[in-house]
């Protein structure tokens, strides 16, 4: 079992001058408190425009500044929210990795889609595209930290050129990966991409322990295929907690915290009207709690065992053997790790600490011994399924050499994706994933899995003549970087001869005819039916190439260029 | 003269494991020092995909973490790249201000259009457009520091309802605004907007006093118009620095950093070919450097007077005689700060630490005595004119009361502000600060100005059935959240009476006619006169509203939605 404490920088109203300054050196002072007490992990949200709920909208800052202030707690960036609207997905790549530098290897990578009206409406994310969105963001994330270069994205979401994304992280190949989870649909959804579940749900353990065994089922089963290119097993549970040795007292001091938390939680995740800038949560906390079921009083009337979802939220307000119960419980149902959010509501700074300290003197104690052993022993049982597991994921890609950055052209690739209607875009995308442009499928399925024979004897020189006129006519003039000149190409076949093409670019035209070229720019010479995949797209030119399959003479550096300049999709 | 320190985080190739690490870590010591020194700041870019030129793609995550070493520095983030693309400017707003707060309002907030080819085409940020981004997000940006809540935005570039954005910077309105500039069009293009500029353009002092005086000249003018809600009249030039008792010593530890600095920068902004992950500018330098003018030999052959451009460029890599001497020349011009570039190319983490060191003791003090009071005179002699300058800005905007965060509208408003070409979204956004849709330019035309009896003569009864006729026809169902039923606008005119008009909304679509309503969902009842004005562009309903001019009567959360409804723009 491992702990951590959580942030949602919270801060009722009405504000005072500096509430927010002190509201953050508060939490810093807490967070050096809990890395000398030996918490394992502090992990701050990364919310916006939820005023009073959450005033943490860079976590990224809040986490960088307390990585000078700790020396061994983990840093959770839990939860980077990924739609490319709200954080590009390459600003998370950096934001990560340079946070991973400052920590001295430090940081876990929480993410997720996020789900209130305030932001979703805020970056304008539509709630049907945001689940695309994470599963396209994440895979991209995860190749910039690994691939070098980045070799380029194409989705409905993103288009982005090959570049270098540096810093790299420390954590090798990446920090660990997490995403939020609220209900158990997405906590089986973390296990089958392979990551850790950070669960909000404020379930009971014995609930949880349902949702667990599912969470490694799914983690050993062929479902698993992971988001990342390293499987990050565990599952964590979030809950309210204050600490005291008298019960009273500590009910006293966190329970109006917890309650807030959850009624905020209720106001901006529900249907709650809000008016930015003017609607008071916490009047309408003090007025409203007892009828949504924060009841104050019943809490102390009913004060023995704790409970965290049945009647009013209480979760981990008790005192150090209460606490220590209700962990055990959670540890018992297989919970690797348990957060708890001290700062919420009003909850004073002076009483977290104390409660920090406690924590730190009397029940963290009691769950280290045999802990090593016990991880070590898990992490055993479940490598030969993680090694299966990353053996399904696509591995990084490699990038042939040879490209070079062109800022016209790359602006016009992406400036054309976005004109491209929805559905087309979705077309493409698919693509990507396997899937084949309509129009060639016919074409595909004649080439794909055919020997090179048969090939050949199809699409003889009469249908050549077709594909290279065609070539010409959809010769694009704006990806063709100023270019003129001729280009030839020559087809092999099995038997040695071969045939010659030539395309000739002048004044914004091409022109297809048979035979070579009197001084061509460029001459590729591949076997007929290579050449005719990639007319197909079922190879590569760029694999081809590194195989030797492929050979380009002259001006190389147009070979790129190739494919778009024949209305054919952009190499990256 | 103020003094600081400037980071891009080179690394020059090869690169072994951990060298990220190393000059993470050396260069959060180097800003420690230098806090204790009594440097002024600490800048640091923002370059993505620029690999070895610059590894510094996350400085909020860097200035954070030194916001925690360090007492008095001031934090210079700069340049935040402010195309939305790259940053959204509610993530900028939100970062800034949160390091802000962690650093007890230490942030200088320097910002930039970002012009590499890297940068722009990685970004899909076309060179055209940027200025006019770096020109709205600013806008868009200040008044989220400023408004409460932010009043939502609605350009070419950002589209985003009103939100309130937390947390807020400490200082107050704002942190100091700065801009990057490479050239004397940019320096007073800085002047214009009253920020800082952080000039790079390696100019000999006698140069830059041309520029500054350009630069006050402006911000004293009526040219000067604040894209903040502060001026910031100050001008930095930064240089490559390194210093040693010793000049021989002095060029064999800096010079080749100094170059290196000067070489890859232009292979970044020039059009050296780039392939990313494989260029090796390093080795490239090592093998051109003398052809393009930065020759060691040279420059040890020269070493007497420092150059900052004439020649190779040497910048304050000298002895402190040297480099007090090149500081007193920018000073006698009016140059604000200096900023020193000592981490460049493969400069020692220890040669810098000596040369902070020697500068601390041997230079800095010379510039100090009197500066306050200088700095006083100068803030005394400029009040007049800023005061000016801010008054010609327009003010922060106040959201009328009743705006209800709706996810669904808010969605849909960003999504059809996409699909439009980008024409109409010009026109748009020309219509916010201050022009008229062209098919209503004739009616406003009619209303501008005129008073209420000539609006009330020029529309009677006739012209009025042609108005609410043409409403119910642009009745836009998406807009109206469900609404069904009857609004009633009663038009009062001068002599008393009035003129009642009916909408009724059923299945999907509107009629008008003339009369009450029977049970009202929403009674609008306005001046004739002023009722044409907002239905022509020329009055803001939400102003009426707040001077009593504009009643509501029923279901006031209908009276946002009302423009929208019926085919008029979204008030926010």
């Amino acid at each position: 079992m491992r702990f951590s404490i959580f942030y949602e920088h919270q801060l009722p109203r009405p504000w005072d001058e500096g509430a927010e300054a002190r509201l953050y050196r508060d939490a810093l002072e807490q967070v050096e408190l809990a890395d000398r007490l030996g918490f394992d992990h502090v992990w701050e949200v990364e919310h916006h425009f939820l005023e009073e709920y959450s005033h943490s909208s860079a976590p990224e800052v809040f986490l960088a500044a307390a990585s000078q202030r700790t020396r061994r707690i983990r840093l959770g960036h839990g939860i980077v929210q990924l739609p490319p609207n709200v954080n590009h997905p390459a600003r998370v790549a950096e934001r990560v990795a340079t946070l991973d530098l400052v920590s001295g290897g430090r940081v876990d990578f929480g993410t997720g889609e996020s789900s209130s009206s305030a932001e979703l409406g805020g970056f304008g994310v539509r709630r049907a595209d945001k689940r695309e969105q994470w599963t396209d963001a994440i895979d991209a994330i995860t190749r910039m930290f690994v691939e070098e270069p980045f070799a380029g994205w194409r989705s409905r979401w993103l288009r982005m050129p090959p570049r270098n994304v540096v810093p790299k992280p420390v954590q090798k190949p990446h920090p660990p990966l997490w995403v939020a989870c609220s209900r158990r649909e997405t906590i089986e959804f973390a296990a089958r991409n392979g990551i850790g579940a950070l669960s909000f749900s404020f379930v009971e353990p014995e609930d949880a322990g349902r949702w667990v065994d599912a969470y490694y089922r799914i983690i050993e089963s062929e479902e698993c295929v992971p988001a990342g290119f390293a499987v990050n097993p565990n599952v964590a549970v979030v809950l309210p907690m204050m600490l005291h040795e008298d019960e009273a007292t500590a009910i006293e001091r966190g329970i109006d915290g917890a309650h807030f938390f959850g009624f905020a939680l209720a106001h901006y995740y529900g249907t709650t009207p809000h008016d930015p800038g003017r609607t008071d949560i916490w009047d309408a906390f003090q007025r409203r709690r007892a009828a949504q079921g924060f009841d104050r009083d019943q809490i102390i009337a009913n004060a023995e065992a704790l409970r965290v979802n049945v009647g009013s939220l209480r979760g981990a307000v008790g005192t150090p053997d209460q606490v220590a119960d209700l962990i055990r419980r959670y540890q018992a149902v297989g919970v690797d790790q348990v957060s708890f959010v001290l700062q919420s509501g009003p909850n004073r700074h002076e009483h977290i600490m104390e409660a920090l300290e406690l924590f730190g003197k009397q029940v963290l104690p009691r769950f280290t011994e045999g802990r090593e052993e016990r991880e070590a022993a898990k992490a055993e049982r479940l490598a030969p399924a993680i090694e299966r597991a990353l053996a399904r994921r696509d591995p990084p890609r490699t990038l042939p050499p040879g490209y070079r950055i062109d800022e016209e052209a790359e602006i016009l690739r992406a400036r054309r994706a976005a004109r491209r209607p929805a559905d087309l875009r979705s077309t493409l995308s698919a693509a990507r994933s396997g899937g084949r442009r309509r129009v060639q499928r016919g074409f595909y399925r004649l080439v794909h899995g055919a020997p090179d024979e048969r090939i050949e004897r199809r699409f003889g020189t009469r249908a050549q003549r077709v594909f290279f006129a065609g070539m010409a006519r959809a010769f694009d003039p704006a990806m063709a970087g100023g270019f003129q000149g001729e280009l030839m190409f020559r087809l092999t076949r099995r038997d040695g001869t071969a045939t010659e093409w030539t395309i000739r670019v002048a004044g914004g035209r091409a022109r297809s005819r048979p035979g070579p070229a009197r001084e061509p720019a460029l001459t590729v010479t591949a076997a007929t039916a290579d050449f005719l995949r990639v007319l197909a797209g079922d190879a590569n030119p760029a694999t081809l190439l590194m195989d030797g399959r492929l050979k380009l003479r002259g001006d190389v550096e147009l070979a790129p260029r190739l494919s778009e300049m024949f209305g054919g999709p952009s190499p990256y």
